[in-house]
C-alpha cells in the first residue's frame, strides 16, 4: 500500500558497518605527490541495537583510520521515548542505537575521547537533550568544551513535512534550534548547531524548486530566530555555522543545477537578507544521502547504477561539490543492509573519487549556457516560492502550505509512473528479467538481534534504581522552569543530565510545558478534482456506496513510531479522489487509539501502513484487539516493507492483502479494496 | 601471469542474450510527447555455439523488436580456419558463431530476411569472404544487393597491434579492405565497409593521445587507399561510409574529451586531407564498446561502477555522443557471463538513457574552458603523432613504432599500479573486504557448450561430400586469380561462396598468393633502462645465472589461436628489464612449434598465456609433448583467465604456477620465476 519506494536512510542505515571504512592514511597516501582535490568525505551512517554494540563497532571503525563518527538513534530517542514506553515497543535499537541516559552515552563512547572526535548526530527533536548528555559525558572526560567539534541535525521543519520525528509544537521547536545555536556559540564554538535537511522533502515528493525553497525557508526562520540572540558582530560567525543536508535524484544534470543554485541563493540570502560581508561564511556547506526514492524492489541490482548517477549530481561540478556524501545500498527495499551491500555503496565514492580523473579538473560546467539556463531558471522559481512563504509569515507558518504541496508534487509523481510518463526500468518497462544469482533463493538482507529491546530495558530500571531521586526532581523542575519562563533550555539540560534524568523524562518535562502536537498531514479532504482516468474506480466506489447504505468509508491507520506517511498519504488521497470517504489523522499512533478511532468512524476497510519493520507485532496486536471488540468483520489490509514470509503470515493471521513497494499502480490496490468492501457487504448481509 | 585485467569483449561476448533485449517499440511510447533526445542504440553482441543455436537466439531477440544484429564469430572463422583445423580444436563455437560456408551462413539467417536487416559483422581478416557469404545469401533470398544495410569491422591495422586476428601481411591486407570498400561502393551502397577500431589499442596500454592518431591514421591510410580507385565526385560519400569503434576508460572526463577531439579532428582531416566539403560527410560517427582493462577481479562486484563511469565518457557531451554502446559484464574477469549479467549492463544503458534527464539537455561542456583546454592539449599531441606516421610512410609502416609504443605505455600503466601511483579499488587499494553473497559460493559465470564442435564438424565434412568438388576447384582459382592478378577480390569471393567453397579455403588461397605474416610483438629485445626498484630481483637473476652457468632464459608461448597478448607482453618485458634471457615469438602456435621452440632454445623457464579459455587442453597438451620429448624438468608456468577448479587440476598436472588477473604485481611474479628456476636447478643436479 505504501508507495514510497524505500526507506529514508535515517531509519534504516543504522547497521553494523566493520571492515571497510574510509581510511585516511590511505587517502593521504593516494593524494601524495598528485594534483587532483582531496575528496569529500565518505560517510557511513552506524549505529544499532545498543550502547555497548555500537561502541564495538565504532571503535572497530575508528581503528581503521575513519576520521569521524555519524550516529544513529533509535526512534524512542529520535522522539523522546525511553525503552519501556508502550510505543517503543519492538522499536528499541532498531534503526540506530537508543540512548535513554548519561550512562548510556557512557557506554556509546567507552574508550572513545571525546576531545578527539568529530561526532555527527542525526538528532533533531531531542537534540538539546542528545547534545546536553554528549557535553555532560565531556565534562566527565574532562575535555574542553570549546575543542568538541560535531553536528546536531537540529532540523525539525522538515520533520514536520516529511521525517515525522517532532515533539513539540512549531514555535517552541523553534525556540529550540535557536537555544542549541546560542549555547554552541557561546561554549562550543566549534560545533555546528544545525544541518538544515532538505533530504526527507525529496523523498516526501519534493521537486527541485520545492527543495530549495524550503530548505532555504527553514534557514531563515532559524537564523530570523537567532539574529535576535547574539551580538550582531558575532552574527556572520553564526550564519557561517549552519551546513545542509541535501538529496540528489536521478535526474542528475538537473539536480546539479540544484546544487549550483543553493550555492548562489545562499550567498545571495546571507549578503542580502544578513548581510554576512565574508564570503567564507556565505559558503553553502552541505553533505548529502542520495535519493532512495527512486530505488526498486523490482531487478533490485540495477539500483547500484542509479545510486551512482544520484551521486554524479553532487560531485560532477566542483563549484557545488559536497563535502560529504553517504550511500544507501541497493537492497533497501528488501530490507536491511549487509557489511558487504554498503560497502558496495562505499567502493563505488572511491572508484570515483580515486580511480577517475574527475578531481583533477576544476569546474566543468563553468560558462556552459545549458547550465546557466537552468539553474537561473531554477533560482527564479525558488525565489518567488521564497517570497510566497515569506508573505505567510516564514516557514512555520507555511508549514501546511508546503505539506500541502509535498503531497500533491507526490501525488504527480506517481501518476506519472503509474501512466507510464516517467519510465522506471524493470517497473513500468523492460520488467522481464533473467533469473539473478544476487536475489534467487538467498537472504538478501539482515535481520535485527531481538534480545537488544529487553536487556536495553533492564538496564534502563537498574539506572533508575540507582540514581539518587531527590536530585532528579530538582533537575527536572529546572528543566521545566527553564522550557516555561523562556531561559536557554541547554544549562539545565546539561545538569538534568548529570543528575541521571532519562530521555524520556526530560522530553515528558517539555511536553508538559508545550504540549504535544500533530503535524497537518498535507491531504486535503475536499474533494478533489484530480478525477482523470478514475471514472471506473469512481463508478464502483458509487455502486459499492448504493449498495451499503452510505458512501464507502477506508480509514488509514499509522501506528507505532515510524513517521513514514508518504504512502499512506498518496492512498487516502487517490481513496479520496475515487469518491471514497476517508479518515486519516497522521502517525504514531498506539494500537488502542485505532481501535478507538476504528469504533468512532465506522469504516468499511482499515487500512495500516508501517514502514519500520515492526509490522508484525503492530498489525496482530491491532487485529486481536478488533476481534475482540467485534470489528473482525471490517477487512484490514496492510502496506510497508514487508517479506514475503512475514506477507504469508499476515494474511494467515486474518488481513486480507498485504501491499509493498511493487505494488505500485495505485488504482489497482483501489480495485481490490472497493471489491474487498462490497465482498463484505455481502458477508454482513449473509450473517443476518 | 597475463596481466591484462579482463578479456576483450571481441572475444567473450558472444552469448546468449535472450529475454531482456532493448525493445524499440517501448523506446517509441517513451520517447512520445518528450522533449528529449532519441536515444543511442544499445547493442548486444551475440552469437555462440552453432548457426542453429545462434539463429535461434537472433530470432528471439528480432522478436522482441531488436532493430538489428551484432554478430561474434568464433576465432577459426576470426582468422580463416575451417572448424576442423588442428588450431581450432576446443574454439569452435566458444567465442562467437563458427561459419565454415554458405549452408553455415543460410542456418545462421533461417527466416531473417536480409533485406529487411541491419547487420553488423564484428569481421576482420576474412570480412571479404563473410560479406561473401552474406551477399551470396542475400541472393538467394532474392533480396536486392543495394537495399542491404550494415557494417563490416574490416579494420587488419589494429588487428597487428593488438587483437591478432590477422591473417595476411599489411600490404595485401590494406587492399583487401580497399576491395571491400570499392565493392561496396558500387553495389552495397548502404553498407559500412569499415568500422576503425581503437578500441583494441586501449586494451592494449593505448593512452588518449595514441588512440587518437592511431585511429586516425588507420582511417587515413585506408582513404588513401580507396581514393585511387573511386570517381573523386562519389569519393566524400565513400568517407562519409567510415565509421569508427572506440573504446572509453575510467578516466571519464579525459575520456570524453577525446571524444570531443576526435570529433573535431575528424572534421578536419575530411575537410583539409580528403576535400569534402558536405559536413554531412565529416561526421564523426562512432559506436563504443567500454574498457575492459578497468575491471577486477577482486571485488568484482564494483566493476559495474566502473563500467557505468565510463559509459559517461561516451555519453554525457551530446556533442560527441555514441551512435551505439555495448558494455562488458560485471564478471568478464570471472569468465562467461550469463543472461542475467549482461541484462544488467543493459539496464545501467535503459537507466541513464530513460530514466534520468540527460537527454533533455544540449550540450553540457560547450563553453567551459577546462574542457576546452583538455581537448586542444589532445589535439595537438595527437597531431604530432600523425605528422611523426606520416612521415614514416602512413600507418602499414609505422606498424612496429605504434606496436612498441602501445607495449611501453601498457607497460607504464602496470608500473603505476604497482606503484599505488594509480589507486585501483580492491587491488592496491581497500582490498579487505566483506563476504559476498554474489560471489561467494556460488556459479559466477557460464560455460561453454562443449557438443557444438563436434556436430559442427561433422555438418562441415557432410557439406563437402555434397558438393560439387569441379566447380569448387574452378572457384578457387578465381579467387587465387584474382588476388594474385589486383582484381577486386569481392565477385570471386561471392562466386566461391555459391559454388561451396570453405571458409579455410578461401583463405588457404589467399595466403598462397600472399604469404602468412607474423606481426611484431612491440617488445624491443635489448636490455632496457627501465631497471627502477628492480635492484633485488637483477640481482636474484644474475645469482641464478652464475649458478646456471649461463643466463637465466625464460620462454613464452602463446598457443592456440588467442590473440590476446598483452600479458605475455608485459611478462617478457619485465623479465629482460630484470636482466633475463627472454624468448618470445607473438602468437598463435600449435603445441608442436612451442614445443619444438623449448627443444631449439633450450630455456630454464617455459610460461605459456592462454586467454581464450582453452588452458586446459592447449596447457595439458604441451606438458604431455614436454614430458615425452624429456622436457619434463623445465618447469612449466601458465598465466590466463583460470578458475580456481582449472588452476588446481593444471597444478595436479604437473604445471608449476598459475597466474590469473589477481596477480598484479609482476615483480612478484619475477621473484617466484626466479626462485622456480633455481628450484630446476638444484632438481637437476640432484638427478646427475
Amino acid at each position: 500500500m505504501l508507495h514510497c519506494s524505500t526507506l529514508r536512510f535515517s531509519q534504516f542505515h543504522a547497521i553494523r558497518t566493520g571492515g571497510y571504512l574510509w581510511q585516511w592514511k590511505t587517502v593521504d597516501r593516494i593524494m601524495k605527490g598528485n594534483s587532483r582535490d582531496r575528496p569529500w568525505i565518505f560517510r557511513t551512517y552506524a549505529g544499532h541495537s545498543s550502547p555497548e554494540r555500537s561502541n564495538a563497532l565504532f571503535r572497530e571503525n575508528l581503528s581503521k583510520g575513519q576520521a569521524g563518527l555519524s550516529i544513529a538513534f533509535d526512534l524512542p530517542t529520535q522522539v523522546g521515548y525511553d525503552s519501556d514506553h508502550v510505543l517503543a515497543k519492538g522499536e528499541v535499537g532498531r534503526v540506530g542505537v537508543p540512548i535513554c541516559h548519561l550512562g548510556d552515552m557512557k557506554k556509546l563512547f567507552h574508550r572513545i575521547p571525546l576531545a578527539r572526535m568529530n561526532t555527527s548526530m542525526t538528532i533533531n527533536a531531542t537534540a538539546p537533550w542528545l547534545l546536553a548528555l554528549y557535553v555532560a559525558l565531556a565534562k566527565q572526560q574532562s575535555a574542553e568544551l570549546n575543542q568538541l567539534r560535531g553536528t546536531v541535525q537540529n532540523d525539525i521543519i522538515k520533520e514536520y513535512l516529511s521525517r515525522g520525528t517532532y515533539m513539540l509544537p512549531p514555535e517552541p521547536s523553534l525556540r529550540l534550534i535557536a537555544d542549541v545555536a546560542e549555547y554552541c556559540h557561546n561554549e562550543l564554538p566549534k560545533w555546528n548547531p544545525l544541518n538544515v535537511c532538505s533530504y526527507h522533502l525529496q523523498e516526501a515528493g519534493a521537486e527541485p524548486v520545492q527543495e530549495l525553497a524550503y530548505a532555504l525557508a527553514t534557514a531563515i526562520a532559524v537564523l530570523d530566530e537567532i539574529r535576535l540572540r547574539v551580538d550582531p558582530v558575532d552574527f556572520p560567525r553564526v550564519v557561517g555555522r549552519i551546513s545542509f543536508f541535501v538529496n540528489a535524484g536521478l535526474r542528475f544534470i538537473t539536480e546539479m543545477c540544484k546544487m549550483r543554485a543553493f550555492v548562489e541563493l545562499w550567498d545571495e540570502i546571507c549578503r542580502q537578507r544578513f548581510g554576512v560581508d565574508n564570503p567564507r561564511y556565505r559558503r553553502f556547506r552541505y553533505g548529502v544521502q542520495v535519493n532512495s526514492l527512486g530505488l526498486t524492489e523490482q531487478q533490485p541490482e540495477n539500483n547500484i547504477c542509479r545510486i551512482l548517477l544520484e551521486m554524479l549530481a553532487v560531485t560532477l561540478s566542483k563549484k557545488a561539490r559536497a563535502r560529504a556524501v553517504q550511500l544507501p545500498a541497493w537492497n533497501e527495499a528488501l530490507g536491511l543492509p549487509r557489511p558487504w551491500d554498503q560497502q558496495w555503496s562505499l567502493r563505488m565514492q572511491q572508484i570515483l573519487a580515486l580511480e577517475t580523473d574527475l578531481l583533477e579538473y576544476e569546474d566543468l560546467f563553468d560558462g556552459n549556457s545549458e547550465i546557466d539556463r537552468t539553474v537561473s531558471q531554477l533560482k527564479v522559481q525558488a525565489k518567488q516560492e521564497l517570497v510566497r512563504i515569506d508573505a505567510m509569515g516564514g516557514a512555520i507558518s507555511a508549514l501546511e502550505h508546503m505539506k500541502q504541496q509535498l503531497v500533491e508534487s507526490n501525488a504527480r509523481r506517481i501518476r506519472r509512473i503509474e501512466s507510464g510518463e516517467t519510465t522506471v526500468v524493470g517497473v513500468n518497462s523492460f520488467v522481464a528479467t533473467a533469473d539473478s544469482p544476487l536475489t534467487d533463493g538467498i537472504e538478501t538482507a539482515m535481520h535485527v538481534d531481538s534480545e537488544a529491546e529487553a536487556s536495553q530495558i533492564a538496564a534502563l530500571r537498574q539506572w533508575k534504581r540507582d540514581r539518587d531521586p531527590e536530585r532528579v526532581e530538582r533537575a527536572l523542575s529546572e528543566v521545566h522552569a527553564a522550557a516555561r519562563n523562556g531561559n536557554n533550555i541547554m544549562p539545565a539540560s546539561v545538569a538534568a543530565a548529570e543528575a541521571g534524568v532519562t530521555t524520556g523524562e526530560w522530553a515528558a518535562a517539555l511536553k508538559s510545558v508545550f504540549g504535544s502536537y500533530r503535524a497537518p498531514t498535507g491531504v486535503r479532504m475536499s474533494p478533489s478534482n484530480q478525477t482523470e482516468n478514475l471514472d471506473d474506480l469512481r463508478m464502483a466506489v458509487d455502486d459499492a456506496s448504493r449498495k451499503l447504505g452510505r458512501r464507502l468509508k477506508l480509514m488509514i491507520g499509522k501506528p507505532g513510531l515510524d513517521g513514514h506517511s508518504n504512502g499512506a498519504e498518496q492512498i487516502i488521497c487517490r481513496a479520496r479522489d475515487c469518491g471514497m470517504a476517508t479518515v486519516y489523522s497522521g502517525i504514531r499512533h498506539t494500537a488502542d487509539e485505532i481501535v478507538a478511532e476504528i469504533v468512532d468512524e465506522q469504516p468499511h476497510l482499515v487500512g495500516l501502513s508501517v514502514l519500520s519493520g515492526s509490522h508484525m507485532r503492530l498489525v496482530l496486536e491491532i487485529r486481536e484487539l478488533m476481534v475482540e471488540r467485534g470489528l473482525g468483520h471490517i477487512p484490514l489490509v496492510v502496506g510497508g516493507i514487508i517479506p514475503d514470509q512475514d506477507k504469508h503470515d499476515l494474511l494467515t493471521g486474518g488481513v486480507r492483502a498485504v501491499y509493498t513497494p511493487k505494488d505500485f499502480e495505485i488504482n489497482q490496490i483501489m480495485a481490490e479494496l472497493v471489491a474487498l468492501a462490497d465482498l463484505q457487504r455481502a458477508d454482513t448481509a449473509a450473517q443476518v
